[in-house]
């Protein structure tokens, strides 16, 4: 049911270009997922969502999992029949959520107890169960439950964190296959990925790295950068743990999404990202510029302005509306203008991804991330 | 610039269609128009608009001005070039939004002093001054300054305001013709409807109606029946109103727009509709059932139902997605849900408009109202 064909190497490093086959067809990779925590892109459709480029999303275990709950979406056919997307769907294993909640949770080698922060009634969460939800949610890719512990942590605690998130994916791998060892029901279905944790330790996240590389899954998911990483242990970790992991499963960096860390990951030959950054921005007023630079659209020197928010983008917000509009809309709260920069932002986007692509494609990834890099001021990291 | 041609007169009462020609195009009547308080009907495109079938929309004068300023919108080459909506738009005068805000305001013969809810600084509107922001605004459809009494007023403040109202209207006539009697820029451009005002009080509506009639306009509205009224009094002013009015002029009833108002309304020779109804119910979660009766999605009745909110129904809502997605989307405040709802409700809105309309043509009219009377429990005046 998972395949994944490489379609292109780049000569110079890591990066590549392929295609990744789901029960529900398949992407191109490099690809970036725009994130559906509640069953839905905020403030999007599905069909909006393709028209920007998306050819995957993905869907917050956690989040679903409270609201409205996965035995409520099984019902329904699964979360793609409940919200209408025919694509794939990777769904994270709720785990980073859960760790989030800092003071309701306590964490035992069989699993995590919190507190649901809807109703405040307790929960347990293993590694079994959250691949059974999961597997009710339907999703085409599904994560192991992992200890995703915190950037700063010391390493007898980020150790302690590996071996329990090495035990749960074991735990995890016995579910997903069936007692006699061959492929269940979930597995020809359901893609299951594990997580190379480690934090910042390179003897950790090699140790990791070897331990997801020798298991038989479809692919493999890098955690722990996206929380408060610093660019240098980021581009470190990431030459550590990418080249122990087989090159012919598609490698998954947990959380990163900015632009200038994906050509980073890229390089290092990453195929698959996530991030909250061109919807959560837009929301608040952020949109991309040409360069990939970040402005607000709330600053009043856009009062006035009657140039889209990039004059050949091709996206539905900048086919019909001038900045000073756009600018109004946020200032004064109306959806229409939160809807709008999504559109902008993600086409942006995907738009940024195609391009790499492209470059991959035709052995120009070099300069392409140069170039770009040189142009650009993220401002996100800094 | 403006002609109103009837094109069907129902034999039983005084029901008609008509289409109406503005230098945005024409609008068939009866007509609703939906309300974009901020140069947005809430969370719409104007494509969504027109796919619903909105001809014509409502722009909210006072809210216009205070964010982001009539100024800007012209510098912007007027409301229509703003927003993206090519077709005809009517403006309010400001003077409901004024008259609301209880505490802040003075009346006097000249305008009504208050301050803004946005910044607290002090406004004055006079007839002339809220014609020249809907000028700016470049609306095809201009009301005059009008001080609408609170239903329970007694005879003697309607009275007042009903002077006021017609003082008012004199100067909003002398401003739309420039001084030498000829129409000027504005009356080429932009008709200007007066308002029949008098609370519930019989003589002074009729004095109202017949003042109104007498004036040299393209249209005639009625005002002061939205707030708080009462279903006989709601009638009888109608049915006092309307035949003093010219035939041949669209009458256009200000805010009323629940369903069987509507019926009512157009039996007695309406033709224009304003309502947040079907926009604001959608955003608390209510949609519109076949029969005309609301129901609320967020019922836990929905929460496993996979029926679409209307099995027939056209719309996108329906196209795609089941009640109990909608229900959960409406109950995680996703803004898809409100879309969704808004796009259904209006879609329903302009389809009973459009059966209205097809009904008077046909010569059903009376038994297309008992019907829709007899299914419909309507249940937002109850």
């Amino acid at each position: 049911m998972f395949e994944f064909k490489i379609t292109r190497k780049d000569p110079k490093s890591s990066a590549r270009t392929g295609v990744f086959y789901t029960p529900h067809g398949s992407f191109r990779t490099p690809v970036f997922m725009p994130i559906g925590t509640y069953g839905a892109v905020k403030t999007m459709s599905p069909s909006e969502l393709k028209k920007c480029g998306a050819e995957i999303i993905l869907g917050n275990t956690f989040h679903l999992e409270e609201r409205p709950g996965s035995t409520l979406i099984e019902g329904f056919g699964g979360l793609h029949e409940f919200m209408n997307w025919d694509g794939p769907i990777l769904t994270d294993s709720g785990g980073f959520q859960v760790f989030s909640l800092a003071k309701s949770r306590k964490i035992t080698d069989e699993g995590v107890e919190f507190r649901s922060p809807l109703d405040g009634s307790k929960r347990f969460l293993t590694p079994k169960k959250v691949l059974q939800i999961q597997q009710k949610l339907g999703s085409d890719i599904a994560m192991q439950l992992d200890e995703c512990a915190p950037a700063d942590a010391s390493k007898k605690v980020a150790e302690a964190a590996l071996t329990r998130t090495r035990r749960w994916m074991e735990e995890s791998l016995e579910f997903w296959f069936n007692p006699q060892g061959q492929p269940s029901g979930l597995n020809s279905k359901q893609a299951l990925f594990p997580i190379v944790q480690g934090v910042n330790f390179p003897d950790l996240r090699r140790e990791s790295a070897r331990f997801c590389a020798s298991l038989p899954t479809p692919g493999i998911a890098i955690g722990g950068l996206a929380v408060g990483e610093a660019k240098p242990e980021f581009l470190r970790t990431l030459d550590i743990v990418c080249p122990i992991l087989p090159s012919n499963k598609p490698r998954y960096l947990m959380g990163v999404g900015e632009p200038r860390d994906i050509l980073e990951a890229i390089e290092r030959g990453i195929d698959m990202f996530d991030c909250v950054i061109p919807t959560r921005l837009a929301r608040h007023g952020s949109f991309f510029s040409e360069s990939g630079k970040r402005k607000n659209i709330r600053n009043s020197k856009f009062k006035t302005d009657k140039k889209p928010l990039i004059s050949d983008c091709r996206c539905e917000a900048c086919q019909n509306f001038s900045r000073g509009y756009l600018r109004h809309l946020l200032v004064s709260n109306e959806i229409l203008g939160m809807r709008m920069l999504t559109i902008h932002n993600l086409t942006w986007f995907f738009g940024f991804i195609q391009a790499i692509r492209s470059s991959i494609r035709e052995g120009r990834f070099s300069s392409f991330k140069a170039n770009f890099l040189r142009k650009a001021v993220s401002d996100f990291t800094k």
